[in-house]
C-alpha cells in the first residue's frame, strides 16, 4: 500500500500556454500591449516556457493576428523561452522574421478532427510538418510537436492508442524534439493516461513526452497525477484555466496553471514558478477580458 | 512503471450527500416537496446511500429545519438507505421518531474549527457522540462518523495526521461503524491523502474508511485517485457539486457526484449508479435553486 506516489518526479516543467491556447478561444480581442504585459507577467512568475502566440493565418485565428507585432516586443530579460505555434513554412518564416527561436507544430490523432480543424489529412499535416521541421532545424530553432485528440475525438469518439504511438514515432523521426500529448476535449480518465503514456514510454524516453490536458470534465489533475506517477515531468497549463472550451460556453477548458501548481507544490514537487505571481497575471488578463476565469484555485483565493 | 492503477477497487460505493451537505449551504430554502423529489430522483439513480437531511437544531441549520417533515415522505421502494445527520441525543430521538434507521455523527479534527462550528471542544463532542451511539446501537440504528478538517483548518492551518488517527480510533471504540474522513475546506493534495489514509489503514480495516472531499482548489479527483490506489472504496459526493463553499461564493465545494462517476466509470470501476439520472436530478435541483451548479461534467454536458 505504501509508496503509491514514489515515482513522482521531484521537479516538473510547466509550460504556460495561456497567451496562445487561452486567448485564441476568447470572445474578446486582447490589445497587443495587454498581450505583451500578460506574457511578461507570466515570464516573471518563473516559467521556463511561455507559449506566446501563434503564427497561423490571421483569418484562421483572428485573435492572434497580431503575432508579428506582439513577439518582437517581448522582454527577454526574464530568461523564459517564448515558443510559438507554427502551421507551415510560411508561418515559420513569419515567426523567424519576428525573432522566434522555439516553435511548436501540430496535428491531431483523429483524422476527422484534423480535417475539421485544419482542413488537412493527418498525412498532409505530416508532410507539412516535415518541411517546417527541416527548415527550423537548419536555423537552429527547436521544435515541439502537439498531438491533439489523443484520448478522444468529438467526431470519432475513441482514438486508438496505437494511432497516437504511430504519430508520435513519426514526429520524432521527422526531428521533433519533444511531444505534447493532448486531451483536447477533456474526456480522458486516468486509465487512458496509463495506457497511452505506457505505450509511448515503451518506445521513446519519457523526457520527450509532455501532457496537455483539458479539465472539461474535472479529470485533468487526476490524469496529471497518473502521469506523474509514471514519471512524466512536463505539463502544459493555462493561467486561470484561460480559454474555456469553444464547444461548451461556461465549461472549463485548459487545465488551470494555478490548480496544477497548487497540487504540485503541495506534493513537494518543485516547478520554479511563483503561484501568487500567476494569480496576479490571471487577474490582470481577467480584467482585460471582462469575465471570471475557471481556475478553482483562483476562485477560491478570490474570496 | 506499469500497474500504477492496479490497486484500484473494482467496485466503489458512492454516498450521495447533496440533499444534506449541499442544500444546507444554499441561499435559497428549498420547499420540502422539492427536497423529497430530489432525494427520490437520486435514490432512483441507483445510490445505495442518499444522505437525506439533518436533525440538527433548526436554528443552527435553518435550510434543513423541515427534516421531520421531509423524512417520513421518502419512498423506500428504491432500496436506498437514507442516513441523516444527528448532533445529539435529542436529534437522534427526533430522527427515530421520523423513521430514521441510519445516522451520521460528526466532529472536527481541529479544536478551533469544532469550537467555531458547533461551539464544543472535541472532547465535549466525543462525550456527546458516545451518548448518541450508545442509544442508536440499542435501537439497531447504524452510525457513520464524520471527521471534518482532517487535511487542514481555516483557523489552525495544518492538522496533524496523528490527531485524525486518534479521533478515528476513539470513534471506532465508541461503536461508530464507519468513518468519513473530510477535507472540509478543500485544501488537501495527494500526498496528504497518502499519509492520512496510510496511517488510518495501519490501525483499522480499509472497509471502515470513506473519504469526503471538497473540490475547492480542484484537487478532489486527484485525491480520490490516490485513495483508490490505496484501496479505499467509499466516497462521499454531492450531485452537481451542490453546496458550494460558504466561505467562498462562486467557488466549488463538495466533490461533484457527476465528476466522480465520470472518472470511476471511465476507469471501469462499478458504482451501480446511472450518471445520466444524476444529471437529471442535478438539473431539477438547479432549477429550484435558480443557479448553475459547479460540476465540471454537468457544465460540459449542458452544451
Amino acid at each position: 500500500m505504501a509508496g503509491v506516489l514514489s515515482g513522482v518526479p521531484r521537479r516538473v516543467r510547466v509550460i504556460e500556454v495561456g497567451p496562445r491556447d487561452g486567448l485564441q478561444n476568447e470572445a474578446v480581442t486582447v490589445p497587443a500591449e495587454d498581450k505583451v504585459r500578460f506574457i511578461e507577467l507570466l515570464a516573471a512568475a518563473g516559467f521556463a516556457d511561455v507559449e506566446a502566440t501563434s503564427f497561423v493565418s490571421p483569418k484562421a485565428i483572428p485573435k492572434l493576428a497580431d503575432a508579428s507585432e506582439v513577439f518582437p516586443r517581448l522582454d527577454r530579460a526574464h530568461g523564459a523561452r517564448y515558443p510559438v505555434l507554427v502551421p507551415n513554412v510560411r508561418g515559420l518564416e513569419r515567426a523567424m522574421a519576428a525573432g522566434v527561436t522555439e516553435i511548436a507544430v501540430f496535428t491531431a490523432a483523429s483524422e476527422t478532427f484534423n480535417k475539421r480543424n485544419i482542413n488537412a489529412t493527418i498525412e498532409e499535416s505530416l508532410q507539412n510538418i516535415a518541411a517546417v521541421v527541416a527548415q527550423a532545424r537548419q536555423a537552429g530553432v527547436s521544435v515541439r510537436g502537439y498531438i491533439s485528440t489523443c484520448f478522444g475525438c468529438p467526431f470519432e469518439g475513441e482514438v486508438p492508442p496505437a494511432a497516437v504511438l504511430d504519430l508520435a514515432l513519426r514526429l520524432r523521426d521527422l526531428g521533433v524534439d519533444e511531444l505534447s500529448i493532448g486531451d483536447t476535449i477533456g474526456v480522458a480518465t486516468p486509465n487512458q493516461i496509463e495506457t497511452v503514456v505506457g505505450l509511448l514510454a515503451s518506445r521513446m524516453p519519457l523526457e520527450q513526452i509532455g501532457l496537455h490536458l483539458h479539465d472539461t470534465r474535472g479529470t485533468a489533475l487526476a490524469n496529471t497525477l497518473v502521469a506523474l506517477q509514471m514519471g512524466v515531468s512536463c505539463f502544459d497549463a493555462s493561467a486561470g484555466g484561460l480559454g474555456g472550451c469553444p464547444f461548451a460556453p461556461g465549461a472549463a477548458g485548459n487545465l488551470a496553471t494555478e490548480d496544477l501548481l497548487y497540487m504540485l507544490h503541495g506534493m513537494g514537487v518543485e516547478t520554479g514558478v511563483d503561484l501568487d505571481k500567476v494569480v496576479a497575471a490571471s487577474r490582470f488578463i481577467a480584467s482585460v477580458l471582462g469575465h471570471d476565469l475557471s481556475s478553482s484555485y483562483l476562485r477560491a483565493c478570490a474570496n
